[in-house]
């Protein structure tokens, strides 16, 4: 652990803390100094694991003075309120995505931020891949010329996985849009110059026995000409890892065997209680949980199929890196992998809070994502494009 | 040759014609008796070919009593003037697609169809393809569920093929748009139940040598409440053929080493006029024509990545058969293949001229294909939904 390292906060100590662990244990940037939790068993395990404080509420853990950073990793519909706690403490934040479920909250966030000293930035989310930054470079080179066209998809089974009882709620930010088009459009937006200006867009729900939106297509124009499609489904049939050499989302090899495993595990389970108990014995803290610190990555993580098409050449993006098909030949541009996984998040935070740069992920930026997935909800019920008010370039 | 053979005469021996010409002489249902070009050349080699009737003009042909069927392959923008002549005549129309390039022509005609006798089918287009067939029984089996997305992609190097100077212009039909999205939207109708309720789509045009529209997104949404969105780049770049296990268009495997051979070849030309003479080289009649039999095909023709999603699989179509992504298991059901390659064709037509059945691919269907098409440019230019009017299911 680094001298330099910065004090971590950790409020909500779930499934986005548990994917994010390995890196803060692994990038000596952070050290782990508090972390606040409902669950008492996942408090006393923090306590024990890190030699650090557990707090039974997250206005402890910010009145703590070895806490610079909070990272708020509670449920969706929390983030502003625990936004404003924080922000009010004179700490830095990093916070999971959705910055918030409605435009409303996402203000009051930034006005709190444009109003205080400190940082904030909205991660991890796919868009702080390896690949993605690396293409949003090359796309800033120049060489390739102005981009026309995004086309992404992602086919997972991400309504099949253990869900506590407001992830099937849309009101309460759950279902696909919120969750999954917030890595598709912050991805989309970041490649495609950050300002879209129309948002047409249709949903699907289709399991009356999970009813919220768990498929969609839109359509986003940008001001500077370029369009966008993207397309999601999370019902767990085709999984669209296939068009990426079965590599998971994770940037892990995929076995065939596990074919609709999510759905068979699923289906042995008696009730929303018992799958919100099961979701949470697997995370931090909870009975089933164990710490799997991550090997160094063969692959890059991903969010699906993406081919983004400018004036002299498509760019693909892999589990590699950049595949680039120019006029003349295809070329694969490897994407260096860091270390630790998720490592650009952290880059991202130390920039912001040692270096005082402004982030390319804060919370004007995230706004402006919330706003295309809001507006894909919309845009599926009046059935009428939606046109964009918050958005930003990125910084 | 079969006694009971429908005698087809062909108007206009290009290019179409060129790539129907191995199905014509090795399906046993199919003889040709008369053919009219503008080109003597062309003319004079069908006649010794096939030891038959060349004709100066379409009237001609439609004079000769052993033509049972007019097989229309000229320019799109001559269909509607050639269809009227034929019908008038009292024969049978098969007719390339687009069916024509208005919705008033397209009116022309299926009310020209409706007066008379006669019975015309659009074709070829992908929408005949086994997989595509394959898929819509399927469906309709209702063993799947109800449909309720679509998502059709499809890059190519549609715009560096050598090109008339009106393939090149809106206007007179060029572009993808008439071209290749009669195929792309005639696939999705018939797999999403034909009746599309509205359309907003972008088009793209970044090469400024070859001005028309060489890319678009659109999404459709359909009156049973499924959804569409459907991609295309005819650019060159990403070529998506690399999903479908490197098979091209016609089912045939690719060479990697033939990336950006059509840019090359076009290169190397110095005018749209050289560029006009090339490709009708090529083509039946021309100095650089070969007769290519087709060999019995290990694969199907397709026509890019497609995933039908229903409510109890995900249907994934592929030059082998149709992928069923179900909740438990993902499984190949391969679809029998022709002797004769698009003999779906000649199926149709078949059941039209000797069973007096309704086509599949009739001037209507074929009407509400280019309404959807004609959506798209309109789509795009005006930033809003296209509603539609003339749409009607498969029969």
């Amino acid at each position: 652990m680094g001298k330099n390292a910065i004090g971590l906060g950790v409020v909500g100590l779930g499934r986005a803390f548990t994917l994010m662990l390995p890196t803060f244990t692994q990038d000596e940037r952070i050290r782990l100094v508090a972390g606040t939790d409902p669950r008492e068993s996942a408090r006393l395990m923090f306590s024990k694991d890190f030699n650090a404080n557990a707090y039974s509420t997250i206005d402890e853990l910010c009145a703590d003075p070895a806490v610079e950073v909070v990272y708020i990793a509670s449920p969706h519909q929390f983030h502003a309120a625990h936004v404003r706690i924080a922000a009010a403490a004179g700490k830095h934040i990093l916070v999971e995505k959705p910055l918030a479920i409605d435009i409303e909250d996402c203000t009051a966030i930034v006005n709190a931020i444009d109003a205080s000293s400190v940082g904030l930035i909205v991660g991890h989310s796919h868009s702080f891949n390896g690949p993605v930054l690396h293409a949003r470079r090359l796309l800033q080179s120049g060489e390739f010329g102005a981009v026309h066209m995004l086309n992404s998809l992602n086919y997972t089974d991400f309504l099949y996985r253990p869900r506590r009882p407001e992830e099937l709620d849309t009101r309460l930010g759950g279902g696909v849009v919120f969750s999954q088009a917030a890595h598709q459009i912050d991805i989309i937006r970041l490649l495609g110059g950050g300002l879209v200006q129309s948002v047409r867009a249709c949903t699907g729900q289709w399991d009356p026995g999970r009813p919220t939106e768990s498929a969609y297509s839109a359509l986003l124009t940008f001001d500077n000409g370029a369009f966008a499609s993207v397309t999601y489904s999370g019902y767990g049939h085709y999984d669209s890892d296939e068009l990426l050499g079965n590599i998971g989302e994770m940037g892990i090899e995929k076995n065939a065997a596990g074919y609709g495993a999510a759905r068979k595990k699923l289906a042995q389970i008696s009730s929303p209680a018992a799958e919100a108990t099961l979701k949470a014995a697997g995370n931090y803290g909870g009975a089933n949980y164990q710490f799997k610190p991550a090997n160094p990555a063969r692959f890059h993580q991903h969010f699906g199929h993406l081919v983004v098409s400018a004036s002299n050449a498509d760019l693909r993006l892999t589990p590699e890196g950049v595949v680039i098909y120019s006029d003349e030949k295809r070329y694969l541009l490897p994407t260096p992998k860091s270390r630790v996984p998720r490592a650009e998040v952290i880059d991202e935070v130390w920039n912001v809070v040692r270096d005082n740069a402004a982030p390319t992920h804060g919370a004007a930026w995230a706004r402006a994502t919330t706003e295309v997935c809001l507006a894909i909800l919309k845009s599926a019920e009046t059935g009428t494009d939606i046109k964009m008010q918050f958005q930003v370039r990125p910084s």
